[in-house]
């Protein structure tokens, strides 16, 4: 398929070009918006329901919307740049002006990845590329290698988690322009830090949507949990099918992202052959060849199905990851007690002797499902899963938004930490959590639609029925965005820097230790003894054996092996008073030993 | 999962033991029905939403139904047979009454399999599974070897194609009892004939459809042509799950069917691991290993989706073979000029050369379905698609109910029996297509419930709105019924006799010949001239050659190749004019040739 959107076809001719699909329209003509007048341009109609044409001497970042025949004007679904919003003219960007320095850049291996997942808006006071780029330096000092962009598509409103973007192509304007994204990830390669984007192929914002008025991009084939599904397999889907590769393309050649998390892939309904994830991951196969990159494609999923992550010529779609909720979840509910809504299928400490080695569910029955759940994860190797104590999804999507540092105590929290980072699987950190942040992530929108704005409120407290979380803040108050905010530095507390260091020197242990460093799940044993609520991890390599022991019960227990002690999270540095190699596991305690 | 339905427990002392999936009910009964009085046995709740009863000493065929919460009567899911319809009581049936004389039946290879699909009610005047039996030397005499049987489950009123039946594991009274068809299968087992069953996991039908009265048998998470879809992934799917899968088990064990033909699979939708597909083919193949018999499972689809048929191991469902329309399609358009409907994607004479080799559409722009169609099935082999140039579908499926006898000149109709018949695949004869039968096979049904009747009616027109063929005759005329039987043998003309010579010739030239008898389409080249309307088919094995030229044109066209006449579709015995090895085709001419 021809290229759609607009671009520039000769910058000194100051020619641009724009191509759209109009399904069924007697005529569709480009509105040009200048300083002092509109222009109007008949598009030509190349091909079936396929519309384009050409802008020459007006200049090339030009503000458009295409006119359809009901005389109504629509931005392009193509849209780079928004920067009135969803609802006003896009504007045509130029790829070329910006000048990178990331030529040295090598690129990130999977295995190797620490993931940071970060939303723009909160992530600093002023919630923008640039300020999210004077903040890298801290990121390396806690030993981060990765950082996950929560979505960047244009979302109404001024601020939002990023979950209704409605124009894939452009850079949320709330955060920036283009070129501020750009130096953001610039400074990122050159500082050592690899960037992917969260990006949303299941579902389009409620307000602001209008690729319904450009075609069938939605079909009633299959129900999601946002009505109408994307349309990957009815009539016309080939349009639908090249826009979510194109945006593939997109990040990765103009933004120079190192991959993209795939939100819900659940939600992605394909019947056809390939499954439009099996595309999304040979387009991103093919651009990494091309380009000589490392590139990955991480999938969301809560469906613990490895077809996802297995090879293509064993039926897979060949995505390189995937998160792994069931590890969350163990650990939530073991730390918590809670059993509400999905948490009612975990909560046996026992859980964990399978979960560092398989998900949880393979194939058993779920009770809040009320049916089998899973596939057999054994022989898929530790690097295809991502795991967390705390994610955007799991903290935002509480009534109160709390963090795991509002529900557990302290020490505790730090065996959480220790759980995800001594896993023989990814590790992905949530924003804040590295510092036992206690402000809240709310979920927060600010839709102008008046009807929406009333339906979030009314969702939202509907979504909450089957937990027992009390009532929520309401998302449309701008003071719940600004509560969700990252505490800066220079107001942390003790406990906030007592947890930073933790993390930091966990971090440190895992990059340089040789057990560590490889993500090997079968030289792994996990034993647990359910009355004193003790987890012994053990790892080996070689002749080297490190053992980790997480005690999760009331009581103090004596350390059943010896060994040299290379942490333990009760030392002074970690808001603890245990000196040296204490022979005692303390209530919450984790103790990590080298053996022989 | 333990056992569901009713079974007898032990015959000595007529101990009958019932189970059942109610969900969610305060309290179920069994009803049983003698002679003279009802009794009413309590259930007990095993586990949550199963309850069990049984009843000693009343006999052993019972008649039952059960009483949910609400004080109605409902006949068994499970139920073995349905005397007095889909509304009435359900009977027990001992399936140790009939004395099998089968024990020699070696069955049958798939890739001998010759298959003749046979709908009982119009296959004979009388319409059952005696009258039926009465008839398998015809079938030996014409020389297919697998009867494939229209679906059995119980449907609604007096006759029906099979496809609205409601009771999946029922044997359908209007044809006869659970022992006559046992009695019909024996026969053909005794005669070398094996049996399939078409079985349809897809819908139930619109009348007597208690299922939902029982639990959640249906799921809106998917949108099929009939409406919610058979729940296989949603809340309490274990229980439509493992009915299927008992139901599979039913069919091969209790009647010694030889395998099933799955209906419309495009149509079973299963977001979850394993597919029930998959499963579906991994109990066949269990069975067929345990009991030492050869199964094999078809699946119909027009997806041309090689997933189904590969190996479970490469991702794919491990079904044994599939419906390939697109090779009807071809024949269809290319003899009659239709351009209708899904036919507006075929119709160009060159797609031979493709398709006796594959799909048509390995991934093509179909135009009716405004989307790519279709995956590469070029090393599939041949044994694994079953062609046909009638079904019950394409026949039956026309306002009118032509068969291709009616719409096509009768040198043509022989070409179309040729192509079938010389090509690397399975072939399928409709009942009636092998004399050239000119009654039609027109949709027929007998609801009783008013609203129904009348839908059914208007449903039909508005599936013919999109083809040109003019308005239906009423489905729900007895006439419309009576009309689409058989003519008895008594009453053949001419061509009818001209028609099964070819046929048997046919057959037994593909039965006998070492080029014909394999299904090798890797050693197969087709050719196909244009202009001349000339396919030629070229197959060969170790020294052997076998030219098999069609004559599509209006024209006579010399012959292009010099060898030996095997057979010729004009000799007189088939009713045509043409003596001994004649150098000109004429129009519609089939002559297979062997070289060398």
């Amino acid at each position: 398929m021809k290229r759609m959107g607009a671009w520039i076809k000769d910058p000194q001719k100051a020619e641009v070009s724009f191509r759209v699909f109009a399904y069924d329209k007697p005529e569709v003509n480009l509105v040009v918006q200048l300083t002092d007048q509109v222009i109007l341009f008949p598009m030509t109609e190349e091909r079936p329901h396929v519309y384009t044409a050409t802008v020459t001497g007006l200049g090339l970042d030009l503000l458009y919307k295409y006119r359809l025949a009901n005389d109504k004007d629509f931005p392009d679904p193509y849209s780079h740049f928004q920067p009135f919003g969803v609802h006003g003219f896009s504007q045509v960007v130029n790829h070329q002006t910006y000048t990178w320095h990331d030529q040295n850049w090598p690129g990130r291996d999977l295995e190797e990845m620490v993931i940071y997942e970060l939303h723009v808006g909160t992530f600093t006071s002023e919630g923008t590329f640039r300020a999210a780029a004077a903040k890298l330096d801290y990121l390396l000092e806690l030993g981060v290698n990765t950082l996950e962009l929560m979505p960047l598509a244009q979302t109404p409103g001024r601020w939002n988690w990023g979950y209704d973007g409605v124009f894939l192509f452009s850079v949320n304007h709330n955060y920036g322009n283009p070129d501020d994204l750009k130096y953001l990830i610039d400074q990122c390669h050159q500082k050592g830090l690899a960037v992917l984007l969260d990006v949303v192929y299941n579902h389009l914002g409620p307000e602001g949507n209008y690729l319904p008025e450009f075609g069938p991009y939605f079909t009633y084939k299959h129900e999601t949990p946002w009505g109408a599904a994307v349309n990957y397999d009815d009539a016309f889907c080939e349009f639908t099918r090249q826009m979510v590769l194109d945006n593939v393309t997109h990040w990765i050649e103009n933004y120079h992202f190192d991959g993209l998390r795939l939100d819900a892939v659940h939600a992605i309904l394909d019947d056809s052959e390939p499954h439009i994830l099996q595309e999304i991951s040979q387009t991103v196969k093919k651009l990494a060849a091309q380009q000589g990159r490392r590139l990955v494609v991480i999938a969301e999923t809560d469906e613990n199905n490895v077809k996802l992550i297995n090879p293509i010529d064993q039926g897979g779609y060949g995505i390189d990851a995937q998160w792994m909720d069931d590890f969350h979840h163990c650990i939530h509910t073991v730390l918590t007690g809670e059993s509400d809504g999905y948490y009612l299928d975990y909560g046996r400490i026992k859980d964990f002797e399978k979960v560092f080695k398989n998900y949880l569910y393979t194939g058993e029955y779920s009770r809040f499902l009320k049916k089998n759940r899973g596939t057999d994860a054994s022989t898929n190797p530790g690097k295809q899963f991502v795991v967390a104590t705390q994610n955007h999804d799991q903290v935002g999507n509480r009534a109160q938004g709390e963090r795991l540092s509002q529900l557990v105590e302290f020490p505790y929290l730090k065996a959480a930490a220790g759980l995800v980072l001594i896993s023989p699987y990814l590790p992905l950190i949530f924003m804040g959590e590295e510092y036992a942040e206690k402000n809240p992530f709310l979920f927060f929108t600010d839709f102008t639609d008046p009807d929406l704005k009333d339906a979030v409120v009314k969702g939202r407290q509907k979504e909450f029925q089957r937990f027992s979380w009390g009532e929520a803040p309401n998302p449309q108050d701008p003071a719940t965005f600004y509560r969700s905010k990252l505490t800066p530095r220079t107001d942390w507390e003790a406990q906030n820097k007592f947890m930073f260091a933790f993390y930091r020197d966990l971090l440190a242990l895992r990059r340089t230790h040789p057990v560590l460093r490889v993500l090997d799940k079968f030289n792994l044993e996990v034993k647990v003894q359910e009355e004193l609520r003790l987890i012994t991890v053990r790892r080996w390599r070689e002749n080297r054996e490190l053992i980790a022991l997480f005690n999760l019960g009331q009581g103090n227990q004596p350390l059943p092996y010896p060994g040299t002690h290379l942490l333990n999270s009760e030392w002074p540095v970690y808001g603890g008073s245990v000196v040296g190699e204490s022979q005692i596991l303390t209530p919450g305690n984790l103790i990590i030993l080298e053996r022989g």
